[in-house]
């Protein structure tokens, strides 16, 4: 992957993989915080901040999620890249489907934008991107603390009351976040930019004890966290509903696919009805990206047939103890 | 895949795929015929004749499994070469597991069979190849007609009396063999190897097309060719049982396993069941072959974890109508 250094677009800078054979991947850089405390230098204000997403990565699509079931399509604007990457990076292809111009920053390239907002940047350029219209410049992007952000400032700003990160579960919320990262969130990576045999092993053996694991755990609880919809529901969503028609080929993830796990497979589903999650999931973007993207896993840049799981079939995943909010569910 | 262009290896010579992207499977060279008529130039004996095989190769594979079943591994011996296929062809390392040296010409690699065989060879050097050691040549290197040739012409040197090519059957099993080999047997390579979209679409449609018809056909009898095991059942089984473990990932046939299949999958499960078929399967030779011998494809050559389908699993395939020749059942 090409990166910026010193403000400069490099296309021979970055390694993926250690010396074993191990995929490294690198911290994001932008790592300020919206805080809802007047003292702050960023404050929640509907309408003040932008988010750059793709709609192919699991990273910015947990941001999408969360955009939509906190109620904050309206306070905070998105532009969508091409789902593509090539040797200049993200990049914005508005008469493509699916895709849009940067509105914001009239950027062809999501470099651009990160230029614009530190000249001498040197990293790699990524999505999701928060960006604050009123200091131009990139607030954070690291998903994981948008989400956060986006779930706990944004409150004043949000058209309902879901609350993702409630009190009496926020350290359990942290820790299953946590303890999904390395093996699943990432570990679908770890396999599939695996360069060596011993690299990939040790990646697929911990993704699918996890997976077995979390598939216990689900037989008796509707969500991660217990009877409440969080933060962590949406952080292992994007990798799952990726799974069957990417990762479990692409990445060579093929012991199981997600619909042959008993609880996983339901759950996953319950989550894509929620409403509003559908349609922030658009998998032809999806098996673009993954399947022409990476040439050193797929040369041929072919899109597979795949499984095309049914995500609307039903589930009985309601008659587990669980409380959704009720204003995840307006009334017509 | 390179080739002998007269007599000499050449590593440049051989295009896998045409102008359309599509995969050009080349025809075998090698087309004689051991025939069991005292005019014959080869004739059917006992230790005659000697076969050459890879237990990675599902054309290979045919042979092995007709051998079994016919009883013909007193009268006909093999030498397996290694699943690793590199720029010098086919090779024969007997230090590795399930491998052996060539017993035969004592050769290193297999193109020095062919070149024994026709000192101007201008070919591919595949396997299956039937050697003919009283006339130090190939007889035939072509799967279907060796097969044909095992099945018909060996009946005075076999230990059983077993007949996959009966009467009444013929023209049925003719047919299924030639229907299956461009949708299923070639197709799955077709897919895989298909350098443009619009070749691989083709290629997979018509793949699971043709696995769905025979799905269906498989609910109501046991066999392809109705209630007898036939020659067809040969050829269909070394794909499919391949199928999970290497096409669904490597080649991209990720629509659907065929152990999602209702019939398909219990009617693989009762062929490798059959008395010494399971032995003919090495799935280790199989996944080492397809994921490190086509950089192509899969430029890590790194081997997946795999599904590991268990093949031993109880099938219900005995209740239908159909009819095991009872010799394959020796007592013991």
């Amino acid at each position: 992957m090409n990166m910026l250094v010193d403000g400069e677009w490099r296309t021979d800078a970055y390694e993926t993989t250690n010396e074993d054979g191990a995929f490294d991947r690198q911290d994001t850089t932008f790592r300020d915080r919206v805080e809802d405390d007047p003292d702050a230098r960023f404050q929640p204000e509907a309408g003040r901040y932008h988010l750059y997403a793709c709609r192919a990565c699991p990273w910015a699509h947990r941001i999408l999620v969360a955009r939509k079931l906190l109620g904050l399509e309206d306070a905070i604007t998105v532009d969508y890249v091409d789902p593509f990457r090539g040797e200049d990076g993200w990049q914005f292809t508005p008469e493509k489907a699916g895709c849009t111009p940067d509105t914001v920053n009239g950027s062809d390239y999501l470099r651009e934008v990160y230029v614009e907002a530190d000249p001498d940047a040197t990293c790699r350029v990524t999505v999701p991107v928060l960006w604050d219209k009123q200091e131009e410049t990139i607030v954070n992007n690291e998903s994981e603390e948008i989400l956060r952000m986006l779930d706990t400032e944004f409150d004043d700003v949000s058209d309902n009351d879901v609350d993702l990160y409630p009190e009496g579960y926020q350290d359990e919320v942290d820790r299953i976040i946590d303890d999904i990262y390395e093996p699943i969130n990432n570990g679908v990576y770890r396999s599939g930019f695996a360069d060596s045999q011993s690299a990939y092993d040790e990646a697929v053996e911990e993704l699918f004890d996890a997976l077995d694991h979390w598939d216990t755990v689900l037989e008796d609880q509707r969500f991660l966290a217990g009877d409440r919809l969080t933060e962590a529901d949406i952080c292992l969503f994007t990798t799952l509903v990726r799974f069957d028609e990417v990762y479990h080929t692409h990445f060579m993830c093929n012991h199981k696919l997600i619909r042959e796990y008993d609880n996983l497979w339901p759950y996953l589903r319950d989550l894509y009805q929620l409403p509003g999650v559908a349609e922030t999931v658009n998998m032809d973007h999806i098996t673009e990206h993954y399947y022409t993207t990476h040439p050193d896993v797929s040369p041929k840049r072919i899109v597979p047939m795949g499984p095309d799981p049914d995500f609307e079939a039903a589930h009985d995943r309601d008659e587990l103890p669980g409380d959704l909010p009720e204003t995840l569910f307006p009334t017509a």
